[in-house]
């Protein structure tokens, strides 16, 4: 794999057969697995699997799990929708949610899934838009037009489709992903948060756990079950210590390709400031769910996103900031320099990349405060400021071609820009007036109380007085948002919505920013990295995975314990664990449901409950499907375990461990806690071994 | 100067006047001044300078400023005071307090002020006592013998003097500091928070400034006020831009002679995980006190605290991810090091040194954590706990001979020690009962919930359950406290409050980490650090200062401006430039009593305000006489400006400046707007000019 390639034989012949690597669809290493597992997926498999994953486009992956359109998923990859259909009166995060039938099934205001159909290669065309352009506004201009381009024909008007241009080996590849796209989306079970996040913050990315973390949704066309011909089918028996694993998701990015220039930043300046302000964040947020029961009920998802920023990032920190792990990449910056500098046609097209990245980086730093509050609105970073800065910007891009819009504005983002401005998700002003003034003394606090941008929004007023002034808008009314939106550019001008007037404000101070972020900063880096990944295919050729995207990718692995401090972990967990770490406090309180089914004999506590595995997976990755060679559930990754947190860096198989639910904690808990008998019978409905396709041996 | 010495000839001639230099008083480099500023202050000066110099053991610096033990120091060192003689009635933070009368001036229940009387160097002595013994156990117990020794000889049981042994040059040389202690100590005056602290968090550590943050303290001896002869007099002029101006005071901690493992380990782990912390806890207690008027009262003086420390840490880590101070110091340990490195003497007897620094720090990083949470009780650090622990812990102690104690129970610290545990300062149970809770939470998810201590302490209660029971604790009644500590060792033993029972079952897991820490840890420590001063001393003589250890030291400097961002900044500021501040808004919303002086045209808005100099200062300094050669009061230290948060570090004169109050203003604001016409008079009683012991010129 491309970053062990640069170490010595020695090592590279110890770790060659590591289940390391996020692999698109369309190179996937069979043959290793064949090496290592003795079994080799083919064409036919590999393309099974693809059609029976899902993206969650807000930030999950999903597997499809009957012809009827069943989608799993975690509970926390739904846990916004749950919130946004309850209410003060009926609270479904605690309480959890099922539909008896089909019926009862409602629609999840802003869930959209992707199903990925195709992948064609554009680079040719990408790169071609840019031959021989420094970095710069027109190396911009042509790159987004073309990108811009090809995912408008691609999609030729079709909000049913998806097509994205990714951008893989930072630059070094473009590929078409072509999706299949579902925004009639409708919650069918949830159970209760209390087991979907068992043992909360202080157990997340820890195991041994005890986490029934799962969701079933369901796609809907025309108002009806979406009939999917491809889909996983269950396991009867599930994995066990020591199985082949697959894993079918959507890691969110990783950082394995960076340069050290790049990772120096991230150690020292990106990450404490991230961490520094997600901690101060999370102190408020905690205390702001404390104040009531509806606080509570409103802003724990927040709260729960929050924490699990805040360790996730905190992981990546402590990762860069072990020497083994900064030296070996050190080391191998230095090789591939040195390789590149011997070979003079290299260092000619490549030998400055380094340095053009470094340049970009070194650029960026001065204001990189002023475009994450002011471009990226960090101090006022509420719902009601989204909309009015989709409505602000969005109506201006509308007028524009489809080629010189910013990338989000492109007419293959409409649908799903608009399935978030008009989503029937409700606002909360408590909430929003919270957000509002501690985001505004942050920003306060950041740019610094004389920073003219400051100056000009705030006035003499204080974070609080603008913040109470803001909430006043109507935007949290859909129908003022349509009207707006239909009325564009002329209606947003016009109207006097205090938040809408506050967003065209913070606008004229963003656009600058932006364009220098894409046009100076954004180019250089862009150019330096393609460069460096140019130099590695020719050094190496295309041995391996790009960094993560948040695209679909297909990892292998076992079912696999680990050392922890000199403690040896047992891969699988059971039901009756659970029952043992339960305090009867809140975060380790089993809900009454399972109280009951236990009291009553009705659960087997031998049940394997969670496992790990040795899959490379990352955030992004949460709702994945566990599958075996005859792609048959086995299990639903929702964690990694503490070591999966450097994973971002790189992947280090002896403590690096993906976490799921076994399927056979959730047949049992399905059938034998909730009686969902609706739901355990579509599962069991297409019986184990009959799947459509061969499973190649 | 000593950090600077191993740079190249030519780099030093450029920064050889620099103003740098925390300066003991017994070496004090007089000729340096000379050569710059063409005063050289002679011993008698130094002598008065010293004496008329106070500490306030708590953390600050202050100084006599007339015959009658009238104190001069910040607003913020009084602020707990303050707040403790608040009521909910009463609130003299918001208020001020103004006693028109002697009888007027209420007792500070904290507050002690160190006088130096008299430095003798025991180096022999202690260096001695561990000669020949290898870092562990018995040189550990050696040292704190030693040491334990000299400073009860040197007080010989008398309460009103303190002796601490000093430890300087990080090892290098121990200093006995004589104190005289006065722990009678009133508030005389102090003004309106909103003026002490105008700008709070935003301006904190920023210049230019508008802060009037005094108070005035007075020093008692039997029930009077206390004669002392040693004290600066008014400077009727004030400083002025380019004026040569000193500052003595105690700076708190300097790091600046680290070796490179140890500026890693603040860098990657310990400043980080200090802020992590810090950010989190004032996000928490900002929303805490924002719950009410009384929240506010009893904690806002711990939400500044907090947010000060966040923001000095915060500037120490930021100077130390700057590749050019990284290198620099890089650099100057290699020089240092084959220095020793070519002299095989030296190499024998120093060149392990470095390493044996860096092994302890590696010991110490897996059991940090252990160590903040459980010997230093950061998950429960409140006043209860501070005090069952000192009742738990001194009561064993104290049957111990002197030498074997614990170094903060030897006879010696029994005076401040009594003060504290029997302090009067009202305990609030709501403020104890968010810290208990909050901090046992993040204990829990510092160590794990699966961290023995962690089970053992809370069972299978929740943090706020076992919050909950701790406040049930009847510590808050001092009488309650003197009944057990009188009670001795058996009355503890045998007390059933629920805080005297958490903290014995702490102390037998405290214990052994502190001892571990304090024989294994520290002692290897110590011995590296011993020797790399000794190579310095040998290379370099004693033309050094030492970092700062919150002993008195001596800086001068200039009034002078700099530039920030390319924008120069004017080193006076004036009255009219804090109404031109104001928003009418906390924090820019200057009190009622201001906006009436300014209203009747009682104040000369051109009256210079704040000012920033050269002098070399840090936290702890805070309070500090600012004063010219004529030993005459010209402004008193509150702040550093933004970059004098990484004097951590280094010393750039080019930017690094103290931040004072304008002796004008404090006449002015005294006079015309608080009407403090005692103080005025008592303040001018002593004519310019007229100043005990002769300025040498």
């Amino acid at each position: 794999m491309k970053r062990l390639a640069l170490l010595s034989v020695l090592l590279s012949a110890l770790t060659a057969r590591a289940d390391e690597g996020m692999w698109t669809y369309d190179n996937f290493p069979s043959k290793k697995v064949q090496q290592k597992y003795g079994f080799a997926p083919d064409g036919k498999w590999l393309a099974e699997a693809q059609l029976s994953s899902v993206r969650l486009a807000g930030g999950c992956s999903g597997s499809f799990v009957s012809p009827e359109g069943l989608v799993m998923t975690n509970h926390h990859c739904a846990h916004s929708c749950i919130e946004q259909l309850s209410t003060k009166e009926k609270d479904f995060v605690a309480q959890g949610f099922y539909a008896q039938a089909l019926e009862g099934e409602v629609k999840c205001p802003e869930i959209e899934l992707n199903q990925l159909v195709q992948i064609s290669d554009v680079t040719a065309r990408v790169q071609g838009a840019t031959k021989g352009v420094k970095p710069g506004k027109e190396f911009n201009d042509k790159r987004k037009a073309a990108m811009a381009g090809i995912e408008k024909e691609c999609a030729a008007g079709n909000d049913k489709l998806r097509c994205d241009v990714v951008e893989l080996y930072h630059g070094g590849q473009y590929s078409l992903y072509r999706y299949k796209r579902f925004q009639d989306v409708r919650l069918v079970f949830a159970p209760e948060f209390a087991i979907a996040f068992f043992g909360g913050d202080p157990d997340n990315f820890n195991f041994p756990r005890y986490d029934l973390d799962v969701s079933f949704i369901r796609a809907y066309e025309d108002n009806k079950p979406a009939r999917t011909e491809h889909y996983f089918k269950w396991s009867p028996s599930g994995a066990k210590d020591g199985d082949l694993t697959f894993v079918s998701g959507n890691p969110g990015g990783t950082d394995r390709e960076l340069t050290m220039a790049e990772l120096q930043y991230q150690r020292d300046v990106a990450l404490p400031e991230r961490l520094f302000d997600l901690a101060q964040y999370r102190g408020a947020l905690t205390m702001f769910t404390e104040q009531s029961a509806e606080h509570r009920r409103i802003a724990e998802n927040a709260l729960f996103g929050t924490e699990n920023s805040y360790k996730a990032l905190k992981g990546r920190f402590e990762a860069l900031i072990t020497p083994t792990l900064w030296n070996q990449k050190l080391e191998r910056e230095k090789a591939l320099r040195s390789k590149v500098n011997v070979r003079s046609g290299m260092r000619k097209q490549y030998g400055s990349a380094w340095d053009e990245v470094a340049k970009a980086i070194a650029m960026f730093q001065p204001r990189r405060k002023e475009f994450r509050f002011i471009e990226q609105g960090a101090g006022f970073n509420s719902p009601l400021y989204r909309i009015a800065r989709d409505l602000v910007r969005g109506t201006e891009e509308l007028q524009k071609p489809n080629e010189q819009r910013l990338p989000e504005y492109t007419d293959s983002k409409l649908p799903q820009l608009k399935q978030r401005l008009f989503s029937k998700a409700p606002i909360y002003e408590t909430f929003e007036l919270f957000k509002l003034s501690y985001g505004l003394v942050k920003l306060r606090e950041e740019l610094g109380a004389d920073h003219p941008f400051v100056k000009k929004i705030l006035g003499k007023r204080s974070p609080q007085e603008l913040a109470e002034e803001l909430v006043k808008s109507r935007l949290a009314d859909v129908k003022v948002r349509e009207q707006l939106w239909q009325g564009g550019r002329d209606a947003v001008l016009g109207s006097n919505d205090p938040m809408i007037q506050f967003a065209k404000a913070v606008d004229e101070d963003a656009r600058p920013i932006r364009r220098w972020h894409d046009e100076e900063v954004e180019t250089l880096e862009t150019s330096g990295a393609e460069k460096i990944s140019a130099a590695k295919f020719e050094l190496e050729g295309k041995s391996n995975y790009p960094d993560a995207t948040f695209t679909p990718r297909l990892t292998y692995g076992a079912v696999k314990g680990f050392e922890d401090n000199g403690r040896k972990i047992n891969p699988v967990t059971t039901f009756g664990g659970a029952f043992e770490r339960a305090t009867g406090r809140d975060p380790f309180k089993l809900p009454e449901s399972w109280l009951r089914a236990n009291q009553n004999k009705q659960l087997n506590l031998d049940t394997p409950f969670n496992f790990c595995s040795t899959n490379d997976i990352i955030g992004g990755n949460s709702g994945s499907p566990v599958f075996d060679k005859d792609r048959q559930i086995v299990g639903l990754i929702f964690d990694g375990n503490i070591y999966s947190l450097g994973g971002d860096y790189g992947f280090d198989e002896t403590k690096n461990r993906a976490v799921a639910v076994h399927s056979a904690a959730l047949m049992e808990a399905l059938d034998h806690v909730y009686g969902a008998r609706r739901i355990v019978s579509e599962l069991k409905s297409a019986p184990a071994g009959a799947a459509s396709g061969s499973a190649a041996k």
